[in-house]
């Protein structure tokens, strides 16, 4: 059976997250019955990351195996069609051998966190952006990320709920970028416990409040102790950007299982 | 009575735009309703430009008379207090000189385009700019956008409704950049006529798509007729950013009733 790689936009307000649920609408079962429409068939599909309600994606990655070949844009344009009214979008579709794995191949996942640093509410950034109304350095935000990033034991930061077997990942990248009253927060690992980005973020606000130090950031990280976390940062900040595969014939490993990854 | 300059956020998304109307929500009215509440005085004020339907503005700016000194943040939070639960926010409230007019006094406006070029639909950024299906060239759309640039009868991308007294008018930027699939339209001049930047960026779209050269964008602008414009771009693509003001103290003329102006 063919293999489709989609590239999948979607606003999170309304969503009840990436994953097929009983209580309202998720982005998995949504698409899985836009390709039942199309196809006339079951057709199961596999994200790269489990984004939670509220959690926003650019670039998420599913694959689906279909019956037949599809032209790739005639596969996008028809399962938009019967995505409508959602504001959920496949902004591409390709064919990929059946050693591709949405999940599984993934080597890098990128995220970025938008706070937006003022005391007047949102308006065009209401359920886009986590409105914090105290002062933050943003600076001291992100030389204080930089404890983070690395193998680390990340339990501090990791949701009593994550089923992830191992709390240890490896952080390539938290910059945290201010432009104006904007706070951007990049942060790429090859995955992330559940939870982890916005309970890094959460930490990572009390830093630029004065809240903590940059040691007593590392002081929560070293606990390995959920209690020493920050506040969760809110869904409506979290944006999944994109996923990293290997090229094909690079000779890259397989990714290992690291289901819990997403978004979180 | 002590004056105050307000900047204004709003998603023009649920409005019938800046001016009070009877049809429905304004940003005038919700803005002098908020003031009458906190002040418990009818509060007239005037705005820099009278956007339309669906337009969004990050930086417009209105002034009012108050019948006391209010602290500026005081005044911010109590107005934004009053504004909830609509998407319209006071960014800033500063106390200003009885010689400032937001409308006759701005020296330069400044207006966003967003387009989004791709064939699927719009998530994140629906009602938040204008999706464009067809192929668009953003080099040539720039190239072709600098014959508007100057001193010029703009009466080709003028409504029809145009209440201003000359449709001559001086753009001084309109720039046209490409990042990914978002191409963003910049428009600064003294003041813009009623859909101007919509019609200019209509005839644009005309010319990105290879339907129009920059000369038939040339000849549509010297025809001064407004049934050679291009399509009038939709409301939700328009942002408008800022105003200037001449720096107090600057001798720089206070500028004239180019009442006109607006979001256009």
């Amino acid at each position: 059976m063919p293999r489709y790689k989609l590239t999948i936009e979607y606003d999170g307000a309304g969503l009840v997250g990436w994953q097929r649920q009983a209580n309202g609408p998720s982005v998995q079962e949504a698409i899985e019955t836009a390709l039942t429409a199309i196809t006339g068939a079951a057709a199961p599909i596999r994200g790269a990351g489990r984004t939670d309600a509220g959690v926003h994606a650019v670039g998420q990655v599913a694959h689906a195996d279909l019956a037949r070949d599809w032209r790739p844009d005639v596969l996008r344009d028809a399962l938009n069609a019967h995505l409508r009214p959602s504001r959920i979008a496949i902004v591409r579709a390709e064919p990929v051998p059946d050693t591709f794995d949405a999940r599984f191949s993934a080597i890098r996942r990128h995220y970025l966190y938008k706070i937006v640093n003022r005391r007047s509410p949102l308006t065009l950034e209401s359920g886009r952006a986590w409105l914090v109304k105290r002062k933050l350095d943003a600076a001291a935000m992100h030389e204080a990320a930089q404890v983070l990033v690395g193998r680390h034991d990340f339990s501090t930061f990791r949701d009593a709920d994550c089923q992830a077997a191992s709390p240890v990942r490896t952080l390539e990248r938290l910059d945290v970028v201010q432009q104006g009253d904007v706070i951007e927060i990049y942060a790429s690992a090859r995955s992330f416990l559940h939870h982890q980005v916005r309970s890094m973020v959460g930490s990572l606000e009390h830093v630029g409040a004065g809240k903590w130090s940059r040691e007593d950031l590392r002081a929560a990280l070293e606990a390995r102790d959920r209690s020493r976390c920050g506040t969760v940062a809110p869904a409506a900040g979290l944006y999944f950007l994109s996923v990293d595969y290997p090229e094909p014939g690079s000779g890259l490993p397989r990714g290992e299982d690291f289901s819990e990854t997403g978004a979180k």
